[in-house]
C-alpha cells in the first residue's frame, strides 16, 4: 500500500482502494499486474538515435522508412513526442532532450541530450531542426543555446514553433506579447482554408 | 445606489460603499464625477472610418498621417484596438466590426460593420487586410465570411493572426490542434532573435 501511494495522484485512500481491489480479485490478476509492471520497467530503454522510450535499440519512429529523415523536431520529453504524433502534422523524426535548461533546478546543457543532437546534425542528412520547446523563459534559453551550438552548420535551417493565439482562444483574454507575435507572424488566410 | 449597482462587477455592497464615499466627499467631487460621466457619454461617437470610439468625426488613429494607410487590422471590439495598440507592433489602421458573427446570439453579418469594410477596400489604397478575430468557432466563421466578401479584390492580401503556442505556455499544456498549427506555421529561429 505504501508503494501504491507513491504513484502520482494516488493518496492513502486511493491506495487502500486499489490494494483491496487487487486482494479481492483472483490471485492471477494481481500477479499479472505485478509482472507486467516489472517487465515494462525492465524491458524499456531509450532509442539510441532520438532518446525516445523504446523496447528496441532503435524506436519505431526512427526505424520507420516512410518518415522524412531530413527534418528533426527537438522536444523536451517523451510525452511531447506523443503530443506531436497526435497532431498528425509531422512526418519527420524527433530528438528528446530529456529536460530543459533550468538553472533554478540545477539543470544545465550537460544533463540534456544536446551533444547527441549536435552529433546527429554533424553526421549530415538533416536539413531542418525544429525547436519545439515550451514558450517559457527556460524553453527560450534552451532554444537559443541549441541555436548557437548548431550555428556552424549554416546549411541546416533552424525553425521554431509559431507563437500565436491558441486555437479556441479569444483575443480579449490573450496577452499582449502573444498578440504582438501573432501579428508579426501573421499568415495568409487562404493557407488556413486549404488545410 | 441602484444605478451604481448596475455597473459590471459592482454588487449591492460595493454600490453602498461607493455611494457613501461620494456622500462623504465635498459636493463638488460628486457633481464633477456626475458631469464627467454625462459628458463622456454625450461626447462619445464612433469614428466614421474605422468605427472605433472617438471624440471627433475621425479618430486619432485614422487621422494620424504617420500610420500606414495600406494595412487594415479587422478587430471585434474597441477593447481589441487598445490591446493591439499596446503591443506596439502595429502601425496601420483598424476596422472595428462591433461584434462577431454568432447565430446562437442572433448576430449576423448585417449587424456588424462588414459592409463598411468592403466599401473601404473597394475605395482602393488598401493592400492588406489582417483578420484579427478570436480563434474561436465564431471568429473563424466571421473570418471566412469576410474573406469571401473580399474575394473579388484579388490584389488585396488577406492575412490572419498566427495560431500557435502562446508566449509563456508549456508544450505539455498546449492542445494538439494548436500544436499542429504551430508546427505548420513554424518560423525561422533567427527571425525571433532579431526582434
Amino acid at each position: 500500500m505504501t508503494e501504491l501511494s507513491r504513484l502520482p495522484g494516488v493518496g492513502r485512500k486511493t491506495a487502500l482502494r486499489l490494494a483491496l481491489h487487487i486482494l479481492r480479485a483472483d490471485e492471477g490478476v494481481g500477479v499479472a499486474l505485478g509482472e507486467s509492471i516489472i517487465n515494462m520497467r525492465r524491458g524499456i530503454r531509450y532509442c539510441s538515435v532520438c532518446h525516445n522510450i523504446s523496447e528496441t535499440e532503435i524506436c519505431p519512429i526512427c526505424a520507420d522508412v516512410r518518415r522524412d529523415r531530413s527534418v528533426v523536431c527537438v522536444v523536451e520529453s517523451v510525452k511531447d513526442v506523443m503530443s506531436f504524433e497526435n497532431t498528425g502534422q509531422f512526418a519527420g523524426l524527433y530528438h528528446v532532450l530529456g529536460g530543459i535548461i533550468s538553472p533554478m533546478d540545477g539543470i544545465g546543457p550537460d544533463q540534456l541530450e544536446i551533444d547527441s543532437l549536435v552529433e546527429r546534425v554533424a553526421a549530415g542528412g538533416i536539413k531542418e531542426v525544429i525547436l519545439a520547446l515550451s514558450a517559457t523563459m527556460e524553453g527560450e534559453t534552451t532554444n537559443f543555446y541549441i541555436f548557437r551550438r548548431l550555428a556552424e552548420y549554416s546549411d541546416v535551417k533552424i525553425t521554431q514553433l509559431a507563437r500565436g493565439v491558441s486555437v479556441g482562444n479569444e483575443i480579449e483574454y490573450t496577452d499582449e506579447i502573444t498578440l504582438g507575435r501573432s501579428l508579426l507572424n501573421r499568415t495568409l488566410f487562404s493557407d488556413s482554408i486549404r488545410r
